[in-house]
């Protein structure tokens, strides 16, 4: 595939998606779940397909899991699809409407974006959630997964693809760029023309490639050094609960907890058991001078430690003197994701719910719940952790616009 | 200035930004009303600055115009700061709220963006405007204007710096960038760690320019190549009225019409009084082969024409055979800005709508209609013409994103 052919493939997409933003919630969610009849009819296509990305030599022994196909995973996929069909469509909602004072009817209402480009790494059920969120909310989708995927997500699109002709529909409303090289990867960034936002998925290393290189508005996604404040009023056992909650529930993702503040009025007292705990799970314990002081054989926190994102099971701990300080220290270092107080004093939870700069800030709850299915959304296309459009998890909603629809009988301006 | 500083200046918004965000309403109407006051004080320091540019040698004449203080361009200055001190404020409006199967309460809140960039050409009144409308929204700002304007600029906001200071405020909620170097202003639109989005306001070529260079979110704003598609459902007199407002009543702006699309079968009637009014206004009329043909001297239009915003008393007029074919073209040539159809048919105005993609879509209105202080917002930062965040007119509502209040009593993620 040559830069022409991208254009092309662009320019097709753009077309399809006049097509899918004009279909109705009843079709739309009729293709869906002919999506996940597609997908269980030909489980033996899709795991022959995948089999040929896992026995390709090249292939770094970290990524096969994430890699591997299997039928429960198709059938979630096919899941996936179905529960779509079940949720509302955001899709011709009217957000508002006035009458100007020149006499003029404005209304607001509801549109796809038009045409979304997702760039994704190996996991290929990333094919079938996105073209599906973007399928129900009205977009095209141009698909650009990683090259370890590559032919689980030609196989997983060409079965959506053949639902679409089989319909009588425009099969170009879902693509994929099926040549995973960099130089056409930098080139779908700047198809201004035809894509009207790009969503990547992955590793921070990739979403920052995004963000650097595109010139299509991007939404950035998924980044979490998510921060545990530990007030001086804190319920000890609920603080000690949403630390390891935090921890190790689900150490790789972005909603987990890196960093525990914890008020000095109640360290001496809370840490060595929080430490203990942590350690009972297998997490390792990095801390502070004054964290040290207290567990003496915590591992000393160096500078890096407190931007990092580990997801893994580690943690570091920082003694601070005041809220007003935590909330300074995690404008500072934190990603904007979800930042956790746990006290039960009204004004200090207040106060972090105010200044604390975040897409989530909770008061006496895990980090964890920074979800879409969690938050009732249905739905999820990611967690954004920019303030633009759409901050914190992404439902269907966040990939609509609207336009304003605008009635007059001759009006012209004076 | 060098990186360095460049990069202090960041950060210093980036704080500055949490003092602003914090500020009641009552405290930012007094200050923009203090600011109004501040240019009505020093209405000779602004003028001798604004001379100090205007005497430049190196200005080309065609800038004069824009870049010109006036004692009543100081006025309008002053006023649009005291109009904004009028508009409701939609920092802490809550969007919406509901408790979560885990029993959490969420609350959606509307904040403020946080640090916003402002790049501008020639004229000094955007410093005024701009720093207005963000401080209003809750935002710091930091403003990079045009060379010609450098002194201008700064002693406007150097005023509002000495507001914030008198006022025991940090001054650098406010600041702007002394040196107009172009590394620096590449430098700037970098600062992804402490700038929340970039707000380009000038030509097509800036904005262009900013869009492919800045790693900061950019907000698109202002590109309009403009339709009036002229149904042969149409009122003759109102086609006429809507075309020649469209086109003349402020060619230079970007809801300002462009092109005219009139349908086969009222071509031959309508068009020799459209174009005899269009000339009697001063207006260069091209057309295509079938416009050529109905009024023989016409200017031929070639193909760059068609995608071409004049931003002048230029006009093109092409005959299309039906309305879908008017759709298509728009959709294909547009600018996605404002696009009009004439027409009395109900089914044609509804179809005109739906499959227009354009942030205004009228039926039987002037496009001059598209913007702020019209629709009713009280402001206008920018029109974006991108479907992310916000489309079309801007108004301080633009300028804001949310955050997730969540409360819990423990929860804990199973």
């Amino acid at each position: 595939m040559n830069q022409n052919d991208l254009i092309e493939l662009g320019h097709r997409a753009k077309q399809a998606s006049y097509v899918i933003s004009a279909m109705g919630t009843h079709q739309k969610n009729q293709l869906l779940l002919a999506f996940a009849d597609a997908l269980e009819q030909h489980q033996a296509d899709i795991l022959a397909a995948n089999q040929r990305d896992l026995t390709n030599s090249q292939i770094e022994p970290r990524f096969v899991d994430r890699l591997t196909l299997t039928e429960t995973r198709i059938a979630d996929m096919a899941h996936g699809l179905r529960s779509l069909a079940e949720l509302a469509d955001p899709i011709a909602e009217i957000d508002g409407g006035w009458e100007t004072e020149s006499g003029l009817r404005v209304i607001k209402q509801r549109v796809p974006l038009g045409v979304v480009g997702m760039i994704y790494e190996a996991r290929p059920n990333v094919t079938i959630d996105a073209a599906g969120l973007c399928f129900k909310s009205g977009n095209a989708v141009i698909l650009r997964g990683g090259k370890e995927s590559l032919h689980s997500n030609i196989t997983l699109a060409n079965l959506m693809r053949q639902v679409l002709k089989a319909h009588g529909l425009d099969e170009n409303i879902i693509q994929i760029i099926p040549d995973p090289s960099h130089e056409l990867a930098q080139q779908f960034m700047e198809l201004t023309d035809s894509i009207d936002v790009l969503i990547p998925r992955g590793s921070a290393r990739l979403i920052q490639a995004v963000v650097k290189n595109a010139t299509v508005p991007v939404i950035e996604t998924g980044a979490g050094n998510c921060h545990i404040y530990v007030d001086q009023a804190a319920d000890a056992q609920m603080a000690l609960d949403i630390i390891i909650n935090g921890k190790v529930q689900r150490p790789s993702v972005c909603n987990s907890i890196e960093k525990v503040l914890i008020h000095r009025s109640v360290a001496a007292q809370m840490l060595p058991e929080i430490v203990a705990s942590l350690r009972k799970h297998g997490v390792e314990v990095r801390g502070d001078a004054a964290t040290q002081q207290i567990v003496p054989d915590v591992i000393p926190a160096n500078t890096a430690d407190w931007s990092t994102e580990y997801n893994a099971l580690i943690i570091a701990i920082k003694v601070v003197d005041s809220e007003e300080q935590a909330i300074q220290w995690i404008n500072q270092y934190g990603t904007h994701h979800s930042e956790v107080i746990v006290s039960d004093n009204y004004q200090a939870g207040t106060q972090f719910q105010t200044q604390v700069d975040a897409a989530c800030v909770y008061v006496n709850a895990s980090s964890r719940f920074t979800d879409g299915f969690e938050f009732g959304f249905g739905a999820e296309i990611g967690i954004s952790t920019q303030k633009l459009h759409a901050r914190g998890p992404m439902g269907l909603k966040a990939l609509t616009s609207y336009k304003y629809i605008i009635n007059g009988n001759g009006q012209v301006r004076k």
